[in-house]
Order: C-alpha cells, then structure tokens, then sequence
C-alpha cells in the first residue's frame, strides 16, 4: 500500500514535471545569472538576470527565475558577477588603417597626411593591406566588446568579406573622393563601385551597405548629391565627414562663404540616412536642423583631441536629444579602436572644455556607445539595447577585476574604470565570437604575423623617396 | 696521438671557459634580451638589451652580449619581444580612498565633497580601512606598472607599513588640515603625528616620510610654514595641493587678495622640497618662479577634467622644464591609479586645449610618468631611468597584444596603444612583486574580498542621517 503510494505520486510528479517542461520553449542559447543593463527606454537594469537568444534575435529578457520558468536550451553561459551590456557600436573608423597605427604621432594634420599618411597609403593600399589590416582591427573590435561599426575606406568589398566571415555588424561604405583613390581612379568609378557594392550587400545579415562621399571639401558639390542620390535610390545610409577641423571651416568659408554644415544643408545633402562624423564647428541652429532632419552624428573625442581639431559641443547634442553615438577614427590618428576609452574620455573632456562636472554623466557617456550609436546610424530598432525582438548583440563583461574593486554604480564602473581587457565574451548576431577573450572567428597569431610583416613593408616604402 | 690532441684542446678550452666565467662578476638577477628604454639623458633605447641587478641597484645596462660578457646569475627573466620600461612613477594620490572608487560621479565639486566624500569619510575611515584601502590601491598600483607613488592621507603610518610590506615605493605624508581628522582631531597633534611618522621611517628603504599639509586654503598660514619648517628640518619632501581649481582661486582672491601661488610665495611655503599637485592656476611668471625655486609639479590630467578644475598649463612648464610629473589622484575622484590613461590624458588633452598637435608629445608624457616624476619628488638621482647606479624599479611590457600590433614607434606605442593590463613583470627595488601578472607581495583574492565587505559597509553608512 504504502509503495503503490510512494508510486503514485512519483509519476504525478514526473507527468507534472514533463508537462512544464514541455511548456517550455526551446532557445539557441541562455546567458545566466548576470547583472542585465539592458539600455531600454526605462534604463531597466536586471539582478540576476537571464537572456534566452534565438537563431540571431533575443526573444525574452528577465529575471533568471522568469527565463528559466518559460525557457530552456542545451547551451548555457553563466555571467554570475558579470555584466551583460549591449554590444558597443563605433560608429566611425577607418578600419585597414589599423595597419598605420603610430605610424606618425604629435604632428599637424597637414605634415601628418603629406609625409606619412598620404605616401603610406599610395604605396601601400591594396586590397591584401586592405583584409590584414580589416582582421586586425576586426579583432581588435571584438576583443574590446565592440559588436557594429562603421567604416569608409578602399577596396570595401574586402572590407566586407573579411567583417562577414568575423561574424561583425558592419554599416560600410565605399570611400568616395575627387583625387584617384587606390582602388577607382575617378569618382566615377568609385561611384560605380559603391552601387555595385550596394547591390551585392544589401539583405546581409551582418554587412548593411553604405554611400561614403569622404567631406564636403575633399568632394565637389555635384558629387555629393550623387552620393546621397545613391543612398536614397537603394535606401542605404550615408556616410561623411562633416565640420571637423578649422581647415575645413575655413576651405569652405573661402569657396563657399559658409560654415560647412551650412553649405551641406543649403546642397541639399543633408538626409535622414546621414552618419555625419566628428562635427565638431556646429552652433545651436546647426544641431537644431541636424536634430529635424535625423541626422546622425558620430563624436570621436580622442581623435579630435589628438588631431587638434577642436571641441564638438555634445553636451548641447545631448540636450538636444540628437542621435549621437561615439567613434574611435581610425588607429592610425588614435590609436587604438577602444571604445571604453572613448568614453571615459567622452565624459571627462566635457567636463573640462565647459567647466561643468555634471555635463555627458557616465550614464550618458555609456548610452552614446549603445543605443546613441544604433540611433546614429539609424539602427535603433535593431540593435543598441537587450531588448526581445532585437538582434543578439551582446557582451558579456568582468566586474571583478581588482581596478573594477569596489563596485557602487553600474554606468560609472562602465565608463570610468572598466577596460576593453574586462570583456569576456562578445556575442554578435547570436553568434559568440570571443569567449573568455579567446578570439572563435579569427586566428589571431597569424593576425598579428601579417600585420607585422605588412608594417615592415610599409616603413621600407616610406623611406624610399617616390 | 689524435686522441691525446682532441684531450688537450679540451682542457685547453674548459680552462679557458673556466677563467672566462671567473672574470664575470655574479649578480641577483638579469633581465636579458627585452628593448630597453632607458630614459637616461640621451634617451638610449638598447635593442636586444640586458639589465644586471645586485641587491636593490642597477648594476649595468648595455646590449644582452655586453651584459653576459661582464656578469652571470642563477636568476633570468628573458623579456625578448618585450620592452624594459624604468617603474612608473605616480605622484599624487590618496591611496586609501581606492575604497570609494565610484561612490559617487558627475557632481559639482561640493556637492561631491559635502554629500558623499566627507560623511563617507567621517563614517568609515578609521585604521583598518586604511589599511585595507592601501592594499586594493597598492595592488592595482603594481598591476599597471607604477613602483613609486606619493601619497597624502590619514593614517599614514598604516599606508606606510601597508605599502612596505607590499614591497612597493612611497613619498607618504601625513594630511594636515585645519579640521578635525580622522585619526589627529587638532592641526598640532597632526604635526606631532607627522614629526613621530618621519622619524619613524627616515632611512627606510622603500618609505620616504613626507610632511603634508593638505592645500593653501585649508590650512592657516602659520601652519603652512610650521609644516615646512618640519620639512626643512629632517630634509624630507613637503606635499601639498596648490592652484587646483576656481574655488580655491577665488578664496584666497578673497581672503588675501592674491594668486594661489603668489601667496603661498609671499609666506615663505615654496621650498626646494616642495611637490605641489595640480598647479591649474599658474602664469609664466609663476612658471618661472616654481622653475627657480626647484619646486615639483604633480599634473593630474584625469583628475582635473573630471572635476572641471582646469586645463593646468603643461606645455608652458614643459618648455620651462619644470620639474613636473604625472598622477593619478585619489581614486575617488578619478576613478583609477592608471598613469598609462594619465599619460594618453596628458598628451591629447594639452594639444585639443592649446589647438597644436605637436604640444606633449608621446615622448614628452612617458618622460613625465618617469624621470619626470622622479624630478618632480625630487628623486632623480636615485629612480625615474635604467641606468647602473640607480634602484632597481624596472618594468616589463608585454609588446605583442593585438591592440599594440602593428609596432613603429616605441614612445607612441607605450604612451598611445599600451594599457596596464600589458604590463607583464614588475620590479621594485631588485625584488619581483609581479611576475606574468601575478602579485607576488599581496593577495588579491582576499583584498577584493574584504574591499567588498567594507564598500557595502560604506553604502550602508551613507544611508543613515548622521
């Protein structure tokens, strides 16, 4: 009798067992047990949370208890002390110019580019530069937790076969330029290209496709609104320098007798598709039609630092809501592709130039590298946040580092003390590309041979005297 | 006969070996076969270089065939694709706040002080934390590489003993200030406490005992030369913080009707032992005065942008050749003890600030985080360059992550790309206290354990209204 019991209500628990189980919903993969900044509209931070991850979307984001009552999946990762943050976006590089880092430091842009930038390119870019130093950098990327970013260069098409295989997010652009460019030698050419380039990438999952006219002193007027004509015919977005250096306000002021992104706007090149880089000389009115039209921006601090090409006035940006994100530039003016640093010093150097503590807060600093990044390039419905329905871009971070010790506030230990070093596992796409910062897509000794035998060649070419 | 010739060669050749290796003199330790960048007075970078140590000094540095020429030790450290720094050098912080790193952020400066730091303060420092706090810094101080650091807190002597221990540098003084402190309720036992504190430990190998009151306006004038005169009279350094920010500025505008340095002048506070932190508010006629007098600037770049203080006029001091060096500050405020991100702050911040991209140029900030800093305590004979003669405080980075691949330029690429988590061995005073990023003096696990348990004893004490 007793047995027939003990019987029974061991198969009505098995049955009830089963049956929950069975209402569960099978998932490609769960992270557990971290501490979730999502980035959502709420600013919802989550103890103890989970992230259940179909194919390459998040499909629920809750507490672990939540998570586990309605999901399950074969593979796990525990982020128990960790930190689950959005993949970071660095919305402006330059990416095969990894391979030019700290080629020439400390000098005007004018010597920089003439001596060093513009010979290294000329007798170096090809499209094997091209990939090796898209590898480099593209390691770089995902070793700092970066998850998308956006580039402008030469030979694209390298550019986005080298991101596609890495298993990165990439917006990329076709550089386009008045001087003969490595790859085209007419803007024509290169204009051919991007739309060739276009229509070979568009529907992508990881390479969304670009328009990159380089500035509006480096491209005449007919050329630029070719270039956005591109854009809008194939609805891609746009990618340009925009107001960055005194040289440039005062080319335009010359030729044009207006500030620059007065005279873009005057063109008509201004579009809701613009990523418009550095935009440093805006005053209010500029950023209040920049905010109207949509306009992207992307603020890189410690190039316009470096470069002293000024101050971009973000703490006004930030009040006016614009879609700001942040960007490294390239590695050879940087010279890194980190952009943790570019917070930290995003908050800081505001701090200084407007004797102000309280402007571009940690928070802020930290939401321009997310969501304010996916916003700037137009990609706020997918990614930039932990949200259900978004791409599965996310970094998994240590919070336990003795330079992390102690913890009081998540954003400022994001912003101020976290370093690229603390990432430890960056998933893109669903896909987890480093796990416990061991690099899953890339061959990173190798990586670093080419790199340093490329770099052997170009010191050699630099030396020679055409 | 063969045979009897091949014997004699031997013997001829094994005594001839013998009375090689008799000639060579025996040291503790070499560091064989790294780039040295000696930082000596011609700015010598030995390639495939060698260091001989005996006991705590450097015995000779040269090419690693000259060095294994002249010396042999049973202990090796190979440093090949490595590069051999001399010990950063950090000259202003307050060790044991690394206990309120990111307390609280983005706050004008009294709200900061009077909401968090100083109740902070008043409810939690007492020896214990002290020494607690000492550890976590001490232990993130040698992970990036810093072997000689200055501090100004409470509790000194627990800082002092702490920092012995852990077999690192210290310019340590006790904080004198008109209020009451946590552990000296009155300036005059503050100044008996110091007195007692130096006589302890003048002579001490790793401890240099300083007096330090802690700023123009918050002690007394009287005071002020009574803290100097104690300086003056065991020959020890004399740490204070001097022309910080506008508050300051306006104060003794007030109260004295002068500049910060020009009233600290007039009174008879400026010393050829002096190491003044932050000089934000300083002319050319100061400049030059400081310059004769033979006073040390500590620059806090971080410190100052993130809270609004000032741009501190490097390049001028630079040009003047100032005895200046580079810290961090108090990791409350800043929110690290990272000189690596101090020397990137310092050079990019004074070219966006002066517009010029050739001001406090790479090589121009690594001196500062090194011989620099030596100059600035005064130390220069001593520490701050590899060179025989001097102490043992040498540094060993790692030169081959991906962020620092590919390699051009050495001073670029230690001020530019190298992050603290590089730093691979560090040496102080002939003793290893990091080898492969382990610490060797201090235990990590259980410092961040109980850094814990006392911040959330801190967020605690914070909620409560007295």
């Amino acid at each position: 009798m007793k047995r027939l019991f003990i019987l029974s209500i061991t198969l009505l628990f098995l049955c009830s067992a089963n049956s929950l189980y069975a209402k569960k919903k099978r998932v490609d993969l769960i992270i557990r047990g971290g501490t979730i900044v999502t980035m959502d509209a709420n600013w919802r931070i989550i103890k103890n949370g989970s992230v259940a991850i179909r194919k390459n979307k998040i499909v629920a984001v809750g507490t672990a208890r939540s998570i586990a009552r309605k999901y399950f999946s074969n593979r796990r990762i525990y982020a128990r002390n960790k930190v689950v943050i959005p993949g970071l976006i660095n919305t402006h590089t330059h990416i095969p110019m990894t391979i030019f880092r700290g080629i020439a430091d400390d000098l005007d842009l004018n010597e920089w580019l003439t001596k060093y930038i513009f010979p290294a390119e000329a007798r170096n870019v090809n499209e094997r530069m091209v990939r090796i130093g898209t590898r480099l950098g593209l390691g770089e990327l995902i070793r700092g937790g970066t998850t998308t970013y956006t580039d402008m260069y030469y030979f694209e098409d390298a550019v986005a076969d080298e991101t596609s295989k890495a298993g990165v997010r990439g917006v990329l652009g076709e550089t386009l330029i008045d001087f003969p460019a490595p790859d085209n030698k007419t803007f024509d050419d290169g204009l051919k290209y991007a739309e060739k380039f276009i229509k070979k990438w568009k529907g992508n999952s990881l390479v969304i496709p670009a328009v990159a006219p380089h500035a509006p002193y480096t491209v005449s007027q007919d050329r630029l609104i070719a270039a956005r004509a591109l854009s809008d015919k194939y609805e891609v977005p746009l990618l340009a320098h925009l107001a960055e250096a005194p040289s440039e306000v005062e080319f335009i002021r010359k030729n044009k007798n207006m500030r620059p992104i007065e005279y873009v706007a005057k063109i008509g090149f201004l579009s809701k598709r613009l990523v418009a880089a550095h935009v440093v000389y805006a005053n209010d009115k500029e950023i209040e039609m920049l905010k109207r039209i949509g306009v992207g921006v992307s603020h890189n601090p410690q190039s316009n630092m470096k470069l002293a090409a000024g101050v971009a006035p973000i703490p006004q940006m930030l009040k006016a809501n614009l879609r700001l994100g942040l960007g490294t530039d390239g590695a050879a003016s940087n010279n890194d592709l980190n952009l943790w640093e570019e917070m930290d010093t995003a908050a800081k150097l505001h701090k200084a130039f407007s004797k102000d503590p309280k402007v571009v807060s940690a928070k802020e600093a930290f939401q321009m590298a997310t969501i304010g990044g996916a916003r700037a390039l137009h990609l706020e419905d997918k990614i930039g946040s932990i949200e259900a329905g978004k791409l599965a871009d996310i970094v998994i971070v240590n919070f336990d580092s003795l330079h992390q010790t102690p913890f009081y506030n998540v954003y400022s230990q994001l912003v101020y003390t976290t370093k690229a070093s603390d990432v430890h596992t960056t998933i893109i796409n669903g896909k987890i590309v480093m796990r416990n910062r061991r690099l899953l897509t890339l061959n990173e000794r190798l990586i670093k041979k080419q790199a340093n035998v490329l770099a052997r060649k170009v010191v050699k070419s630099l030396r020679t005297k055409n």
